[in-house]
């Protein structure tokens, strides 16, 4: 056994690479340490940093995406605002599983959800010279953080555990009420903490949102995997929860990336309210001889982003999304595959005496899912992702989603098996013997 | 006949649009009105106003991203630096037919030439902040313009009709000697012009970019496509041209789209000049905590706008691109049947009074390919639209892309037949007693 990794050999990992605080680092230096450290050791690492799909891609999705190819869609510029197919097929599916009426006009593909946030923070940040500050509900997925960075937008955020039931309204009225909040950030469920905000707090979002005109980006990479329920009947109560049912100001994003396991083709929609959609602002008309929201994503943002989204893929996504409809295609019970990996690894990281950090909505324990949050006792982000490194488990620290607690994300996608489930065991033992040693 | 429409209809179309100028209009107007003349007429227009690909997708390329799918790739997420194979493959396709030698590192797939261009223009705004403006030789493509407005750069531009040869030098050092601009942008050979730049002006620009520390964003879209010379023939002489021989400033965009007519996927390359690709800007590195301009297009740019590029139309890009650089794959002589398009299509403008606007290189007359543009006598854009939208023709008029001088651009990829280049010569008749008639 190569574990532990002596603590010499990670400062000097560390060193060479110029970092001297393991757990705030890029993306890119958190990989690099990882794969030093497993060259290191000699032996794989358990890599429950990442969050690609840990599922075969949709099968109904690629047979429909080679069609198309076949077909020679290829030389021809998809429509940016969608193929027919596709923003009906969305529209059906929103319908079926989150009980929305969204007509197929209001619904645009994206390259990826990640696409559709950063242009919906960039729109929604030029709609009036007042409102230049995006605010997140923490924690969340980094990049959508530095989406508006980049954009010049200025960034709010808090941290929902501290705020949650009727904590919320008056948290987001204190950062509303300045009036220069344009729009608001989040995924329900949660990347990373897998918190699932209740029907009162969704109220309480969307009653904000309509009080103080700001726009809700609600991210739904994780639709219907709050396995507590099941949602996996298409037109069926329960329906996945939506601050649609609260507010017209609102966007959401749905992904195929996780729903389908479809992220190698970066292809998602959004979904605008027809009122937000159809609603003209001034600011856009004279900035862009175009005043319509929907009209100047798709004419204006989209258009110089990407020219619109690949062609066959496009097609992929609808006859996934019909399929679901149809009852040929069941998603959700393909993906609770999640469900059981979450289970089985925090029982083991519970045994070994560590915390779920992020572990109630209200009084329900959280839902197991794709993710969830660890920590052990009082241990700070840099010790705790350390030692996990030196046992040969790479993770990431909280802090870099914004979360204001200690702690890490866990993936349980690359937990596919007994022997990673028995080997995950194993480490977290020596873990438990370097923790203790004070080592 | 249907032809000519009133002119009391278009009137009435355009008043029901409330457009007051129909030269003036946002591409979704254009089509808007051309859509309703083509009702109004029950025949179909010559639509010479697309700039899509008039040919099948190269089926190098279909048959590649078929095996990708089948390998189960859509699961994955791809490195948003890009898969080895492409990355390769571009390099070596560069060496074949730019003669330049750019290491696989520095090339990054992108969402399409339009997701570089974007994101080249963010990035490079960025780089210090007294350089916030990105000059354009003009005529252009017109969204490379929008870009920079979305992002609140400030835009400066001239005609290169009038500032060729020796005058572009001392132009070109009027705007830079402000010490403002941070890029510059032009395509060669040029949408909507067709003029291909020298390499004196190449060097000039070089020359310029060097001394002003200006980037250059050269867009290869229409790469080899200037057919006045064999440009067909992998690793020989003559190479496309490129400023990237003038100066280590440049950055090239490789669109799949023409070349390929592979516009459908959205995939193309960015392949940075190698110093520039490693060059640390601390300006950079304070915003992003990654210092360098490739990785920051990478971490920072790319992964936020769409976390990478479809991961089949990767393989597909690669496979094309390989069997061109070992001769499996004559793309330069397939889109050969644009030249014949341009020069027949030419001639029936000339006869029918018409004029080639940007109509020299030199004292070259311009090469036939994808576009080219013509006037009539002194007549004004909104009176030529009108004349030739009445007559069932539709094209883009020049004010639309940044040319001070009257004109239309036409582009020839519908003009795929014996009977649509007999129609066209029929409908210029028509144009031609309008004209004259003073109707």
């Amino acid at each position: 056994m190569n574990f532990p990794i002596a603590q010499e050999k990670l400062d000097s990992i560390l060193r060479q690479m110029d970092i001297s605080d393991v757990s705030n680092t890029t993306i890119r230096q958190g990989v690099a340490i990882a794969s030093a450290m497993e060259r290191e050791a000699g032996e794989p690492f358990l890599h429950l940093e990442i969050g690609v799909p840990g599922l075969p891609a949709c099968q109904v999705g690629i047979e429909a995406q080679k069609r198309a190819l076949d077909r020679g869609v290829p030389s021809k510029y998809p429509n940016i605002a969608g193929i027919p197919e596709l923003k009906k097929a969305a529209s059906q599916f929103i319908k079926a599983y989150v009980d929305q009426d969204i007509p197929a006009e209001c619904i645009v593909p994206t390259v990826g959800s990640m696409q559709a946030c950063c242009n919906l923070i960039l729109e929604c940040s030029q709609l009036n010279p007042d409102k230049d500050t995006i605010l997140y509900i923490n924690p969340g997925f980094a990049p959508h953080m530095l989406q508006a960075k980049v954009f010049g937008a200025q960034v709010a955020s808090f941290d929902i555990l501290d705020y949650r039931a009727e904590k919320l309204g008056p948290k987001l009225e204190e950062f509303m009420q300045k009036g220069n909040v344009a729009a608001m950030v989040f995924s329900n469920p949660n990347n990373p903490s897998w918190v699932c905000l209740t029907e009162d707090e969704l109220r309480t979002i969307g009653d904000m949102a309509t009080k103080y005109d700001v726009i809700v980006l609600e991210d739904m990479a994780y639709l219907c995997m709050d396995f507590r329920q099941d949602l996996s009947h298409p037109f069926e109560p329960p329906f996945q929860r939506s601050v649609s049912r609260y507010t017209d100001n609102y966007v959401m994003m749905l992904s195929g990336s996780k729903i389908f396991s479809y992220a190698g083709e970066r292809i998602a929609v959004v979904a605008f309210s027809p009122s937000l959609f159809k609603r003209e602002y001034s600011r856009l008309r004279e900035l862009y001889g175009i005043g319509r929201m929907g009209d100047n994503f798709i004419l204006t943002f989209l258009y110089v982003a990407s020219s619109g989204t690949s062609h066959s893929a496009q097609f992929a996504l609808a006859a996934m999304m019909q399929a679901a409809v149809e009852g040929r295609n069941d998603f959700v019970t393909d993906v609770r595959q999640y469900e059981k990996r979450a289970a089985e690894s925090k029982r083991i990281f519970l045994r070994h005496g560590f915390n779920i950090v992020y572990d109630k909505d209200m009084d329900q324990p959280i839902g197991d899912g794709f993710f969830y949050t660890i920590g052990y006792h009082d241990m700070d982000n840099r010790r705790l992702l350390s030692l996990l490194l030196r046992c040969g488990i790479a993770v990431i620290t909280l802090n870099t989603t914004g979360s204001t607690h200690n702690g890490a994300r866990v993936s349980v996608a690359a937990l596919n098996s007994p022997q990673l489930m028995e080997r995950l065991d194993q480490r977290l033992s020596l873990f438990e013997q370097l923790a203790n040693n004070n080592s």
